[in-house]
């Protein structure tokens, strides 16, 4: 069996239930100096104990032609965005982000210049959100790449208090910070071409792709204010909501006509705003679940504003999308697989 | 400018003075949260004081095709490799491995069956030196490569006792743990063909190569010891010297005499192997520097037997190798550039 005849998520599983085992042995060796593991894989980050509260560790890696072309984004959004990534699953977890490792993957035509340019954006990228670049290797490579690693530690004042992607129960409210679909938008806008968008929100939707805006002190907030459950939506709203409502066990309702979306997106997309916002990938917005009482003052809390979508049901429904008339538009159950107007 | 045209120093200079003043920026905002940094680029890992006591971050990265082919590292071995790197660099800093993260970019035509051997060579990795795999990412990439990040924490025994390149002070002598070269020759056996080796030596050159043993115990011990400089040996002895000597302002003279060698290393490479042992890279053996008495005492504390090969003298005279007769064999002076008898 190759690697292409698989899934990712099957491949995952599969590597994680080779290791189970040893995996196991090694965390609880770890255990015993003092390190208390509290979620290793499965979540947008690995967290632990330790005598300082909470600290979490994620990696995250951009390939060139897999993950963008150089063509469509700058070196300096290309800092920012291998970074923000990072920085976003940390927030998605309620943490803040510490320090980092970069590794760089090499050709030997990349432009120096290129290189600094590209540390630039990083370091714009933690002067909004925190954190530190305080090493990392780079290594010559036919394929020019960029690996993050990233380490966050909870807030003092929300000690044992992480946003987990299994803690979704029927009943909670489902919430999204910020609108969705504007960086699908942004792509589609730069390998289509700009015809079809006025210069400002071209502007606007390419920003949205090329350097989201990772949500670290909303992260920070909700899970200071009650809430215990969120990711961050990387892969689009309802293939990550999939994911949080396996993990959760349980299934989701969402209203369509709830799912915020920037004007300037539906402007320039009227008739697809909405799959972007429900497919689009790489919005870097938290998505969490809560029960209604928690989610109103935790909403309060939020730097950005969020937009209540839709509830938590028991998991034999799924994942589903509804229109205004209550018909059901989009299907996804367990594994969420395309787009289906039934 | 572009990659080709600069050496790896000369890059990762640009880069780092690129990013001094955000960079600088960044570490002082987490120290005012109570993260003291104590080394960002230059060692063998980034470290930094918590109230748990300190921490250390490294990150290293193989590409196949660059720094690993398949036909010469089956998939256990490339697993073990692949993470000892790493956790060597953390007990050249005197500590033990903790959480890493595993990146791994794959082709299509990867086998299922080779990622899961692999796996199960990092967890016998882990088993003999410590650490746990916590998480990571799985992305697509025309070539393969394989991205760890690791943590790492100082003993609380041996609080503040890093150890660090640039410690080194003259009058110190130079010592190694373990043997030098058998890397080099499994390498130089598997590229080339096995003929001039008996079997048994054959083995152990190319375990030498695929399993290296990174030395945690040992890093640890001379911590504890008092010993304060440090460093692995990757890229080979003279050349790894020469960075401990730039990082302290030293230089270095080394007795190829007391060079040690495993037997079966010599009988293999009767004329070549003192190169091997002074050049060839890969041994991630521990090379520390101590003064005399010192020296004494971390050297009986270590499990893996370690041999004085040479001292630490004043800056102006490079790094240098002389042979029994006292001759010079060898130059190098802040960066060592190639072998040269003279």
């Amino acid at each position: 069996m190759l690697v292409r005849d698989i899934g990712e998520f099957e491949l995952i599983s599969k590597l994680a239930a080779a290791i189970a085992a040893s995996s196991q042995r090694d965390i609880q060796s770890l255990n015993e100096c003092g390190f208390k593991m509290l979620r290793a894989i499965g979540d947008d980050a690995a967290a632990w104990h330790s005598p300082q509260g909470i600290s979490v560790f994620t990696a995250d890696t951009m390939v060139e032609g897999v993950h963008f072309e150089r063509r469509y984004t700058g070196w300096r959004d290309l800092g920012w965005k291998a970074l923000a990534t990072n920085v976003s699953d940390v927030a998605a977890m309620g943490c803040a982000p510490t320090y980092a490792t970069v590794t760089l993957g090499l050709r030997g035509d990349i432009p120096v210049d290129g290189l600094t340019e590209m540390y630039t954006g990083m370091m714009e990228l933690t002067a909004a959100c925190g954190g530190a670049v305080v090493g990392g290797d780079i290594v010559k490579s036919p394929v020019f790449f960029i690996s993050v690693a990233l380490q966050g530690v909870g807030h003092a004042d929300a000690h044992d208090a992480l946003l987990l992607r299994d803690n979704a129960r029927p009943g909670d409210l489902i919430a999204v910070t910020g609108t969705l679909g504007a960086s699908a938008a942004g792509l589609k806008l730069l390998t289509e071409g700009a015809d079809a968008a006025g210069l400002s929100s071209y502007a606007f939707l390419e920003d949205a792709h090329n350097r989201p805006m990772p949500r670290v002190s909303e992260g920070e907030a909700l899970a200071r204010s009650g809430v215990r459950c969120a990711m961050d939506i990387s892969d689009g709203l309802v293939d990550d909501l999939g994911k949080l409502c396996r993990a959760s066990e349980v299934g989701a309702r969402i209203n369509a006509a709830d799912i915020p979306a920037d004007d300037r997106l539906k402007a320039t997309y009227p008739s697809s705003w909405l799959t972007l916002a429900l497919g689009g990938g790489e919005d870097y917005e938290l998505l969490f679940t809560a029960p209604p009482e928690v989610m109103q003052s935790a909403s309060a809390a939020l730097a950005t504003p969020a937009t209540i979508i839709g509830e938590v049901v028991e998991v034999g429904q799924g994942v589903n999308v509804f229109d205004e008339d209550g018909i059901r538009m989009m299907v996804g159950s367990g594994g969420w697989d395309h787009f289906r107007k039934e």
